[in-house]
């Protein structure tokens, strides 16, 4: 199989069409139409090969993951997923494993609607990044900077599942079927897309916490220059979390990643209708804590105690 | 240095600023708008160590080259180069790479005003995987498909040059001077830009020949249902490949990639209108052959003798 048949075969013939995309994969690059009135949000991430995934997984997973990372970013902007460009280096053009692959990314875009509309296949190390492109009404995209002192923090679900699974790859004492939910958790996440019109009306910033809660959260705090204040019992768990892990699950939620959860802020005064909005829309958000003046993670926990919250978590060069 | 400080120091800072970018790098996507009447083109390019670049080159020049490429895939399509995301993996976080590769990739995007708007730095062997975003006038994109029987077919300048360097890698008799003209060639491409409204108004389909002249063509013959019928000896020649490699002359012009120029058909009652428009902008093409009924390419040769010419270039994976 040459390049173009690989192209041709397992990406092109199956890429969904949507109204905006002009052409897709096919030509030097795709055209696409913005709808007028939106702006257009685009997002790059990288998968290296036994860095982000482990080389033995199912390829339908590790592109299944590949999509749902980036569609994480994007949702973190209160934008909705539209169109994404595949960049696939592999040793070999394997076309078992081509197979699943592409299995598993037309599954992922499909959850969301998503166009495939273009890409690049080389030779090389096993990596994927992805481009994903995005879109929200003119000016109602949410950034990492505007949250004010007094604002509720939120977490849109469960936090430590993926780190569990993580730290659990290694032989232990987790159930089979425990390890197959935390499993799940981590290679099929599911970004909170249904979120998104609620972030626009409701949240004053927002960020995707794949690298940790408090890593993650410490960017709103910087770019937005206030504080939060996080109430430690307040931070949804993921129940196998505490069944396993009970000693280190607040440590695991703050500085473990991978859960593609959203963390975010609102106002305080619109507390109600915030909550109105997401019970009308079945989505389930945890208040944390909240925004203060200064700088920096604080951590109150079951003992009224205020702890400093080091703003680690996961970095791709430690220092 | 951390992720960080790498993408703040390197990357954020020297980032150039255009009308069009809402927000660049700095939250988990950027945000731009694509001004009303314009379609956008999206194209993504990867470029492997020691697969599409040496690793021992300097950094300034695989940047350069990796930002040339992709603005040469927009350029095809008849569009304006308007923003970037850079995804890059590298083994160890190097500060004197660093510095090299950002000032070539700043030194690159500086040439046509184009503005980087994020990306990814991750751990990997080295790898980047550059997403290009360009514009054009609603429906004035140029794809391979549109060339007609009786097109001119043209390239925008000598071919065979980077090919020459290529082959060149290994110890020869190539004067010293001539090497490092070739090697400028290699490195530093000039994508044709200024071709751009010229395609727009005349070009019936056109094509990056980064592939090498003669696949990247038949791209188009296959998307057009056409067949081209070349003079080789209207083939622009790089004149150090006249001088080196008379006897493969030919074949690395046809078969060779890394030139960056582009192949278009125009039809051939606008000649007139197309000559006098690439004077006007100082822009040299060449008249290679014309489009045909029937599929494939054929070759005139000096002696008026017809050849097949096998549509074989540069392969990711051979079959």
């Amino acid at each position: 199989m040459n390049e173009f048949s690989v192209i041709d075969q397992y990406f092109k013939r199956q890429a969904l069409s949507r109204e905006d995309v002009v052409y897709g994969i096919g030509d030097d690059a795709a055209c696409v139409r913005v709808p007028a009135g939106m702006d257009l949000f685009i997002s790059t991430d990288t998968l290296v090969s036994d860095v982000h995934f482990s080389s033995d997984w199912d390829p339908f997973d590790i592109a299944y993951k590949a999509v749902m990372v980036n569609v994480s970013d994007i949702t973190a902007m209160a934008a909705n997923p539209a169109w994404l460009s595949l960049a696939l280096s592999m040793p070999t053009s394997d076309e078992s494993w081509l197979k699943r692959f592409s299995k598993g990314l037309h599954k992922a875009l499909g959850v969301f609607g998503i166009s495939l509309i273009g890409g690049d296949t080389t030779q090389g190390p096993l990596t994927i990044t992805i481009s994903i492109h995005g879109l929200a009404p003119v000016g109602q995209g949410v950034r990492r900077k505007g949250a004010k002192a007094s604002d509720i923090i939120w977490v849109s679900g469960d936090l430590g599942g993926a780190a569990l699974a993580l730290s659990s790859l290694k032989p232990n004492n987790i159930a089979k079927k425990d390890m197959s939910i935390l499993l799940e958790k981590l290679k099929h996440p599911t970004p909170k897309v249904n979120l998104v019109p609620i972030l626009q009306t409701y949240a004053t910033s927002a960020i995707d916490i794949s690298d940790g809660l408090a890593q993650d959260l410490n960017h709103i705090c910087i770019a937005s220059q206030v504080a939060a204040r996080l109430s430690l019992q307040s931070i949804p768990l993921h129940p196998l979390l505490t069944k396993y892990q009970a000693d280190k699950a607040i440590e695991l939620a703050l500085h473990g990643g991978d859960d593609y959860e959203l963390c975010f802020t609102t106002p305080a005064e619109s507390l109600d209708a915030f909550r109105q909005a997401c019970a009308k829309s079945n989505v389930t958000c945890h208040p944390i804590g909240i925004m203060e003046d200064g700088r920096g993670l604080l951590g109150v926990d079951k003992d009224d105690k205020t702890i400093k919250i080091a703003p680690k978590g996961y970095q791709h060069f430690q220092a």
